[in-house]
């Protein structure tokens, strides 16, 4: 097997898995689903991963590097800062509600051993997806619209969960239907709560 | 059996129920779980539960209102909206994450026919629980402290949005540690981002 191959290989194995951890979470799907799904044998697809615990770790790695890729180009269509939030926060809002099953086997259960370690892993694939947001909003305190924050604060994380506070009270992580006056609001609260005045 | 003793033997079971829902999650938890550590027969606990869904909504339900509770009796120490608030941020963020598993339950597995059914009840449930910070939050609307949103946003889970998006970034669902400072800067975040100027 060549080096080509074998990333075509395992670039198809990661999508066949993460539409199967999508549509069904994590627990439901076993080994025996995927390489089924992907038409491969147990073998082929432990040639990759050794377990699938492993597996889903990169198939939530590959989907971070997604969601920060249509993150960064929404927000790249806009001027300001503050526009580039609101798209931004707008591909959010629709792109993450279709796959909460994916994102909610994050919180697959473990034993309190391994809860730790789950939590900073959680926090690490979360810090990669929101990336283009947190990058956004530091320059808009280098611009002077915001006041910085200490460095153990997170802007984007609180700016994301005044988002889910928003989207969960509307049950929209159903409907995936998120309107641009919610999505403003958002952002209206967050910059007069954090202006530099 | 009198009305007395049946609504003891119903609470000893939801209390039972619920602490093995928190210990390990609603999926690895069955009836004969539930009625072996309470030291009642399968049909003992039939008698009040139609089934184990059932069972889990009461137990959520009566979680929810214990909440509630903890919340007003946080709140009712403190004499202004804003340190009532900070109060009952503060116990919350104290209890919450003890109780993940059982919350994070709530999110159980279900078919796409019943996600919205789940959503709404999940929705009722937050909006119990929610209810002592809601009713604060209008108070401070009525002082003229912070502006009115219109009806169909809740004050309380944007609020609460900052607060979960604070204590995910510090991983603060495994430590049950929050600094008072911490709960400040959400509070001030929110009351300039409302404040009716």
């Amino acid at each position: 097997m060549n080096t080509q191959s074998t990333r075509i290989g395992k670039h198809r194995l990661l999508e066949v898995a993460e539409k199967l951890f999508t549509q069904h979470g994590y627990q439901a799907v076993s080994i025996r689903d995927i390489s089924s799904a992907a038409g491969v044998t147990n073998a082929a697809l432990y040639y990759y991963f050794p377990n699938k615990d492993a597996l889903f770790d990169e198939v939530i790695e590959h989907h971070a590097d997604k969601l920060a890729l249509h993150l960064q180009e929404a927000g790249s269509k806009a001027d300001t800062p503050r526009k580039k939030l609101a798209a931004m926060l707008h591909e959010y809002a629709t792109y993450v509600p279709e796959h909460r099953s994916l994102l909610f086997s994050l919180r697959r259960k473990t034993d309190d051993a391994n809860r730790k370690q789950l939590d900073r892993h959680h926090r690490q694939i979360v810090n990669r997806m929101l990336a283009p947001i947190e990058k956004t909003l530091k320059s808009a305190a280098e611009l002077g619209e915001l006041r910085n924050l200490s460095s153990e604060y997170s802007p984007a994380s609180l700016l994301l969960g005044l988002l889910h506070g928003m989207l969960q009270h509307q049950n929209n992580w159903s409907n995936c239907q998120i309107k641009t006056e919610d999505i403003n609001l958002v952002i209206d609260i967050f910059w007069d709560g954090l202006s530099s005045k």
